[in-house]
């Protein structure tokens, strides 16, 4: 059951937000959509975008500039939330940016007290997909894309789960969160000691393990200030160059770890994305 | 004399904000800039974009997705704040959404405490302009645009400056702020009594008065809350009519007031206004 909160008209489509009881996260969830103006003849194909720290699914939204060309391409975007939501959720003690709230990290969480409400992980591969699929004019091809935080969610999504997605592709993805302070703590945080853990929810552990992905597009900005700390683009670009595995890994001189990083790019994803999509 | 205060790479240019010493608003301001790839080689033309009500530099900087079209087009984009800013300045007593901070209505205030700081229209038309040109590169052919309080400020600056602005165009304008609440509200404070000051900064009523107007391009979304009230867009295009003056009017069917119907139109606009520009 969705609600719908707000529909604007957009590029000929149609913005919305809806809000939905989840059972995954145990708590009432919004997420934004993009229905392109082919929509509303036949169902079309899906785009997940997921967001990065401190997002909600608007930054996405109003800042990507992604609807004009989904809009021309005929794919509906699904923009989730980038963490459980409400009063009973548990937020980081110090309401950090990174841990808590608005940094769900993508993960099940096994230890108390996240392990009440923060499963991103099963909320994305699975409950609000079958969601979108029930509710919405979608059909069930679906790539997923993402930046920073979402683009480590991406990957680990599509990693694990090739038969869901027809492509994935990430904008300044933390690479290899095993090896990261971000990672770090939020894998001891959600997940606690258990290393094995920890290894479900790295992309570059993954793909050095399961040595094949869908086809993969990542795009990664020179002046990004959480480069070389953070992100880490050279141990997945050297897991991508070990395994084969067809992937298109972009750096861009100049560009930083903002929105206008990713509006400069979108394009070039929506149509990777596309011809996936449409095969 | 401008300090820049950050800048991003975008669609291959650069996006800056700048501050700046204001005499004519008594404050430091800043405004955003956006440098398309032409204008490292050299000076390019300019459209000046006016935001609406409770806006900064920063809503059309980040929604509106202009920079694609105007990197393509090689068309600079300057971007000022709404009002002055700082300390010094008076707000509404209220803290009103509509008047003083984020709400200068592009006017020269006359009445105390406003006449210290709100000289918007001077702002707009001379200072910012004159520094423009002087610090960046930029040519002395300009455009202007606006959305909503923008919108009238931008259509009020061509009218009774056609010499100095190419084209002009608004998405959503109030078009008749003598005869709207916002503009009662606007002009009563910061104008006075003083009809003759209103007629001034009355898009309409300039119109008819001078009968003479640089190519226009109006836009105005038909599900926009405000339309009937504050906007009054049958006036302005009745004024059309009535003078003959070169202009385009569309209503589009479904858009609301928000950046998204702006992002929807914006790159129509930028060509409207590149033909005028370059010619």
């Amino acid at each position: 059951m969705i609600n719908k909160v707000n529909e604007v008209k957009l590029f000929g489509g149609r913005q919305i937000r809806y809000e939905h009881p989840s059972s995954v996260l145990n708590c009432t969830m919004q997420f934004s959509v993009y229905l392109p103006p082919q929509a509303e003849q036949q169902p079309v194909p899906a785009l997940y975008w997921l967001s990065g720290l401190t997002c909600t699914d608007e930054n996405f939204s109003s800042k990507a500039g992604a609807q004009r060309v989904a809009a021309e391409l005929g794919i509906a975007l699904i923009i989730p939330d980038t963490s459980p939501r409400g009063e009973g959720v548990p937020d980081d003690a110090n309401q950090a940016y990174d841990f808590g709230l608005g940094a769900g990290f993508y993960v099940n969480a096994t230890q108390a007290p996240w392990n009440q409400h923060y499963h991103m992980y099963d909320y994305i591969v699975q409950e609000l997909r079958e969601l979108v699929e029930k509710e919405l004019p979608v059909t069930q091809r679906r790539a997923i894309s993402g930046h920073s935080m979402g683009g480590h969610g991406a990957l680990v999504m599509a990693l694990r789960n090739p038969e869901l997605y027809t492509s994935v592709s990430a904008f300044a993805p933390i690479c290899h969160p095993t090896q990261c302070p971000w990672g770090h703590k939020a894998f001891s945080g959600y997940l606690g000691d258990d290393q094995a853990a920890w290894q479900e929810y790295d992309a570059t552990e993954l793909l050095l393990r399961l040595r094949k992905a869908p086809p993969m597009l990542i795009s990664q900005g020179e002046a990004d200030n959480f480069l070389a700390e953070q992100l880490r683009p050279d141990d997945l670009a050297n897991a991508i160059a070990e395994t084969g595995v067809e992937a298109t890994f972009e750096r861009h001189e100049g560009y930083d770890h903002s929105y206008y990083f990713i509006a400069s790019f979108i394009e070039q994803h929506l149509r990777f994305h596309a011809e996936k999509l449409f095969n």
